[in-house]
Parts: structure tokens; C-alpha cells; sequence
């Protein structure tokens, strides 16, 4: 979603998908590349930003500001009716700062709470929610949250309302069988199966969270779960089974 | 707005305000200072932005972004249900890039389409929309517009479906006879006043735009419209009459 080209492929093809849908986006590297720009150092521990006041600013900014809005003016571009969001907007979204254990994370919020009735509104109305990795603590603070949790979140939240699918999109075609070859995709995964690829350390550390995200969301309302690239977003790629 | 102290004594006020309302926010200042810290230079002509690539990168993040979404989450935490939007969201201020005469402000937007069908449902659900001054062309690209403007073209939008009070809210305490004099408030004033104002020079240069965009406003159904400043927002300052 960082490069224009790759951007522009993805949002011509999402705004093709049939149905009411939602998009949900990241932005770390720009944020990253912003980040530096500033003179601000970025601090990643296991693959999460450290986001202290300096960082918060520069996520809101990035995320909030240049990635969604450039993803919403394209998408209403292709006559799509495109609203963005941050979980404090209509209040869809509410988190509380992550307690210190071992690492401080700083800004980062853990999300108790989904609001979607004003989106379930504006869907019925056509609408197409775009919503950036932050949410609020509803005391006034913004908080980084991850995108796959915001899609797991959301997707829950939905599901009181909607027929829901949830698809991550991300670079390899789907949960591979085998990390080197992009054609062992996995066509359907169940939580044994995960565990016993997991446990094999078959699994990409970087797929773990989206795959926890989507077993947690699964059992909690959402009828089905994919995990594609781009070019299988219509319906390629890991299908997630319950158990 | 741009200083914590006053931005939180406004969204105090403006949160006591009755009724359904809008608010529209600038942010000019923090979008000189974050370019200013990105290596960008700031070039004005008539205290108006010149807005190339790099500055409309820098407005999109911080007007869209930054200001915005501190604006939303404050509100929030006052139990207000606020929604960041800018013009490309719910296409709701569309606008065409200004056409270049002996000035070439670039990417900057001059308002044609106003829809504010969607704002007006979630009006009707005590939402309270918080508007960037950024519009966008319909044809994916973004474009920064005055606030002044968008507050005067949002006004008329919605006095289609209620009855509107558009208040100004800046430094002084509202049209000055003698701009060296606070006290000298002019409590109200009709366009042919304020021609004879402009004439004898007695009005600063600052002021023209807000009350070119008002005096429009009020020939478009805008059934009210006051200048003034934070302590004056719930019934202060200068009230401008139609002709």
C-alpha cells in the first residue's frame, strides 16, 4: 500500500469488490520515512513501534492525515463514496494505553471497545469507511494501534450487523506451506493446523499476529477469514476455518 | 487554536454551545512551523499560501491529520461525538484547482459542489462534524482551501435543511472602528457599512476575506452571521445584516 503503483493496483481492484466494504490501512514505512525526515529515530522492538510523544505526532500526522486521505480522494476518484476514520472519530473505536510489562510501547492502545452503529449508517447509505491504524482513549489521547488489530476489531464489531469476510492483504499470496515457495499456499487452515505449523516454525513471525487476529475474530462472529496478496483479493489465497 | 491553552479553552466553549453544530478549523501556523522543521520553505503572497507538492504534503498531514484529529479526540472526551472530515470525505466539498492568473498558488482549491446529504444524517444523530480547510477535485487529488471559505461554503450548504448560524471566531473581539481599540466593537453591520468601512481603510486587510465570504453567505441563506473571538462565541461581536 507504500508505493504508488502497488496503491493504485490495490485500490482500483478493492474498489471493484461487490458488497458494502470497509478498508482498514497501515502506513508504517511512510511513517517511518516521515520519521526520519524530522530527525525523529524510529524504535521497533519485535516488529512494533515504540510510539512516544514525538512518534504519536508523526503517526497521527501519516496515518491520520496523508495516507488516509490519499486513499479516500482516490477512492472517490472511482466514484466511491469514501469516508476515513481514526477510531476516535464518531467514537467507533476506543483503546487504553498498553500497560508497561517488560517494554514501555509508549502510545499504544489496546482496544476495549467498538462503536459502529453511525458506520453501519452511513454503509447503508453507500458509504465505504476507510480506517487508519489509531484509536483514542476517549480522555482526549490518540493511541497507535496495529491495523490487523483494527481489522480484527472492526470486523467483530460488523459481524453484530453484517455477513462479515475479513481478507488481510499483504505481500505473499497466502499462508505458505513452504516461506521460499509463493505457490504452497495453504487453501484452508483451521487453529490445529496453525498450531502445528507454528509449532513446526513453518510460520513467518510477521504472519503470526495477522493469524492470531483471525482466530480470535473468527470465533467471535465473523463468518470467514482469508490471508492474500493483492492480485488475490477477490478470493485467493488462506481460507481460515473455526474449529 | 494553534496554542494548547486557547484551543482548550474554544473546544470548552464550543462544546457548551447548544443545538447541533459544525466546527471548521485553519492550522496555517502548525503547517509553517512542521514545514519549517521538514526543510520546506513557506512562501505567502497576501497572507495566502502558495501550496507546490511538498507544502500540500505537509497541509494534508497536518490540517487533515494532526490539528484535526487532536480537535476530534478532545471533543470526544468532552462526550461529544465528534467526525473529522475533510472534503474528500463523504465528497462533501469539491472543489477545482485554481485557475493560474498572475499567481500560481498551486495546489490550492476553489469550491464548486457542496453535499452535505450525509453530514446532515449524522447531524440528525448528534454527530458534530469537524471540518480541515482541505477539498479535492473528484478526480483524486486533494487541494488546500481557506477556512474562511469553507466555513462560508458549509453554512450555505446546510441552511438547505436548517436554519444556520455562522460565527468567525479570531484574535479580536469583532469589526473594529478603530482597530487600535478593542472596545470599538461594531455590533452590527450591513454590506453597504462595511463597503464605506473597506473605503476609509478602517478595516485590516485580514479582515476582508472573512466578511467577503460572509456578506456572500447571507445573499445564500445563511440566516446569521457573527464576527468575534473565543469569549465572545456564544453572543458576542459583530453581527452582519443583509442589505
Amino acid at each position: 500500500m507504500e508505493e504508488n503503483d502497488s496503491l493504485q493496483d490495490l485500490l482500483t481492484r478493492f474498489g471493484e469488490l461487490k458488497g458494502a466494504k470497509v478498508m482498514v490501512h497501515g502506513g508504517g514505512r511512510s511513517a517511518t520515512a516521515m520519521a526520519e525526515r524530522m530527525g525523529i529515530e524510529t524504535k521497533m522492538v519485535d516488529g512494533r513501534r515504540i510510539t512516544d510523544e514525538a512518534m504519536l505526532e508523526v503517526v497521527t500526522m501519516v496515518y491520520g492525515g496523508l495516507v488516509n486521505k490519499k486513499i479516500v480522494a482516490n477512492l472517490q476518484a472511482q466514484g466511491i463514496n469514501a469516508v476515513g476514520l481514526t477510531g476516535a472519530d464518531l467514537n467507533y473505536m476506543q483503546s487504553v494505553k498498553r500497560p508497561v510489562k517488560t517494554i514501555d510501547y509508549g502510545y499504544v492502545g489496546d482496544v476495549v471497545a467498538v462503536h459502529v452503529d453511525e458506520l453501519k449508517l452511513l454503509i447503508e447509505k453507500n458509504v465505504v469507511p476507510v480506517l487508519a491504524p489509531l484509536t483514542h482513549d476517549k480522555n482526549g489521547q490518540l493511541l497507535n494501534t496495529n491495523a490487523d488489530t483494527i481489522a480484527a476489531e472492526a470486523a467483530i464489531g460488523f459481524s453484530r450487523f453484517f455477513d462479515v469476510e475479513l481478507v488481510f492483504c499483504f505481500e505473499k499470496a497466502g499462508v505458505l506451506e513452504d516461506a521460499e515457495d509463493d505457490r504452497s499456499v495453504i487453501k484452508s487452515l483451521n487453529h490445529t493446523g496453525f498450531k502445528a505449523l507454528q509449532a513446526s516454525g513453518a510460520i513467518h513471525a510477521g504472519m503470526i499476529p495477522k493469524l492470531d487476529n483471525s482466530f480470535n475474530a473468527i470465533t467471535q462472529g465473523v463468518s470467514q477469514i482469508r490471508i492474500t496478496n493483492i492480485a488475490g483479493l477477490q478470493k485467493g489465497g488462506t481460507t481460515l476455518l473455526p474449529e
